[in-house]
């Protein structure tokens, strides 16, 4: 059997109208996202620290993100995009940060402009942003440090997260497209997706806008395309359904004292080896 | 903070009458067991393989399965079962493979009794036993590699899984028992819990049982207790939990068009917080 | 600062007239032996293994020989050739080597015909060869899991090392050619390179062939050339002048009482900086 | 075979009046320092980075240099000092670097109160210092990240590296010891020992002191020890003559078109086999 092969986020991008990217932190997940019918996935932070059962706040590695990222790639038809934070440090980690990713098979990588090491943008505390002029250095540097043209480098500003103006966070991504960004992720807390709405109202549309929905989680596709996005990022809600489902499924069998009360709605052992492609490996054997 | 502590297998199961162990592939898995009230976790191969979306046919390396039972240790307070399957190889890989866990801080390891490769015990083809004596020579290696007096070894018998008799079954175990083997496993996929019921009427105890009823879901802990077994090993009902919930999710968000249809019944963001222990981190730079 | 490209080992090989390998365990030693004028390096199991300090006898996992053979080819601008050993296992192992080596950018990989796990081949003991069919299956199974038509492999034959004749050497190295290999490895221990002149009176050049002249170390490489070989691996000097060099710097400088002892034979801090690519590095500070 | 036991370095620095380190890079130069007579190693930033043909310069990641201290502790019976440059990022990740390398088995680390990414000291530019409170800070937070007892904790001040005099190190020194450091290191990039002198007659040893006498290599260790110091480490002169060597081998070979040049002064085949401690492996074959 043949190594998988994927297209590029830039050509997924190119082909389709609007891309759905869903969060995910292992392969399996990858599959699952892939089989609903996604386009792309998002290797999260916050996903692949929560399942080392530390916090989302760069204690983590590179190597640790990066094996996660290319792990699940390896495995996919459609491209991942990688959280690479905030580039795990100065301007000497981004070059590195950029060939590590390019030669494990990363297509599209995106960076954020607060300081290393970051806390997570959910946090009410610990969030400092860079200098507009110190990120835009990290871009340059970025693009210059990229072999392949297929690469897509994503800039993701926190400004609204730490409590900026919506002015702040389209001057900051104008210059971050103008630095070479392939496209801005605008990212926000808020409850509703005012903020963003006004983000779109004011960008220009020099590159492609992507969203994460965490906390508007009623914002339609069809709506966000109306409004001009480009790509959405469901970033967590995979692993937000891992814990409720491990929860209930631990708990039952410790409860019951035995497994048959979960056996109707889990996958079966047969599910699981059709994930594992296991008809195909075995045709090896033959 | 401090790193975290934790007994070894072989104190739990002195200080517990029963000891039930849940399947799992990375630390978050492995803390929700914990918060369940499991006494330890299982870092098991068909886990940590499916996650990886490669089959449970030693295909992954050791270093990845290590690396899977190590990362789930260190953020536990109940020890790890690593599932080790074969062993790697040969006796030379079985006395690596003690060094490894040992220094990597696992307490209890468990070796089957089929050739390297395996293949997943539920799988129809591809089942091949070790002979008698070469699986004790490979018990023996690894109790003489071990350093801590506090390591403990499962020997799992697959010959039942093979299709050979229950006296077969026993006949091994005794075997691996008087090789140094700290307890035995006997595994079936059978559709009931008769196989198993024999070997225990056949068994002399002279070390304790462990059992997986994976195929047989029916057997309560109370009867598994009465019939003599001392732990019990729920080995991946967690991970088709995660498959039913991620393929649910993902497909609900991309056919709503929105991700509020599944806010109702995942986790919270703070949830996943409370799981990183991000509190207690955050004390750290105050 | 870009990510360094380099060409396939197969363009290579087209290009020259003949390809002189170096045998290295780091990326310090590829760039060395780059320095040097080598046209490829050769990533060793048994440079590697040593310097892990264990036996090279697949006690070491593939994940640990692709990484050290991936950061090996990440700074250098000639290809890697990577010692696979035997593949790793069966079939479904030699198909994941196969992925897991191109996925990190590896274009020339070399299998040997001996039974997993394998031995060293100049250890007296412990060789056991495969059948001619099982290997030229794992040689099919190769081929079929490649999907870069760069990527070149290399078939070893291990006949002469276990005492068989040039003549079963002769025949599994065409069943091998026919099999897909792109290139055989004939390897011997013998004192001399008769063994080896015997094969290559006999090859009909169908793929090239590849020798290691460890044991018969008087081989000239114009002389190798005259005689139809392709390719030639120094497969431990390094290592072996590694030890030397270490064994008499710390004895020195601990017999002396201080370091000026070696000061006038070691490389300066500067040659360290200078390897590091140091220079291009601080630019991106600038 | 059992695995290999060690000593805490907190033990050897006990057990004797002074001890001597050499820095390595992999597990055979720990084995080749062990043999030579040294009391520990020095798990170098300089060589491992270097080794990876990248400058020392906080690229790689924790990840990658715990590894190589890890894998050189396991076959070594004298305690690994770890280099672990500034803690790799700010408080959280000191903590977390202490919980890595306990539960790695590693008995002594070293950080620098450099800011993260930090430059290798012998560069001239690129060296910003942490205000002293920071780098208690981080002293303070790895003390109660600490688990064992015999954890050794070495704080290692660049003042005298940054040009601070020898007032501020002192200051800064005291400051260290008072919250919990264990030990102090002080560094300098002078031609001669004077500056080191100076500091040992203002310490008021209430820490042991470390040296590393790269630049002023002619300080014999009868003077270091009469001067009050107690550890000594030879940080980089195995790496610089692995250089040196590697250089020398590689051209000899392409130069004289064979090996034999360099065959009466490399260490043999058999020299390695020794080194991995083949005989003791092959008796689990036995």
């Amino acid at each position: 059997m043949q190594r998988l092969t994927y297209p590029s986020f830039r050509t997924v991008l190119e082909e389709r109208a609007f891309v759905r990217v869903a969060g995910v932190n292992h392969a399996l997940g990858g599959l699952l996202a892939e089989e609903a019918g996604c386009d792309a996935v998002w290797s999260s932070s916050l996903e692949v620290s929560a399942c080392r059962g530390v916090p989302d706040a760069s204690i983590l590695t590179m190597s640790e993100y990066l094996e996660a990222a290319a792990n699940i790639q390896k495995v996919l038809q459609i491209p991942v995009v990688a959280d690479c934070d905030t580039g795990y440090g100065g301007t000497m980690n981004v070059a590195h940060m950029m060939h590590e990713y390019e030669a494990a098979g990363i297509t599209a990588v995106c960076l954020e402009d607060k300081r290393f090491p970051k806390m997570n943008s959910f946090v009410g505390t610990g969030q400092h942003l860079l200098d507009t002029g110190e990120f835009t250095t990290k871009i340059s540097v970025a693009k210059r440090a990229q072999t392949s043209p297929e690469t897509f480098f994503i800039a993701r500003t926190e400004a609204l997260i730490v409590g900026q103006p919506v002015a702040e966070a389209l001057e900051r991504c104008r210059a971050y497209a103008d630095s070479g960004a392939d496209a801005v992720l605008i990212h926000s807390k808020a409850k509703t997706r005012d903020q963003i709405m006004a983000f779109l109202d004011g960008w220009d549309f020099r590159v492609p806008v992507v969203v994460v929905p965490t906390t508007y989680p009623d914002w339609q596709i069809d709506d966000m395309r109306a409004a001009g996005v480009s790509v959405v990022i469901y970033a967590n809600q995979g692993l937000r359904a891992t814990v409720a489902a491990l929860r209930d499924t631990y708990a039952a069998i410790l409860r019951h004292g035995d497994s048959t009360v979960v056996e109707g709605s889990i996958a079966s052992v047969r599910d699981i080896f059709d994930l594992q492609r296991l008809a195909e490996w075995q045709k090896l054997e033959a």
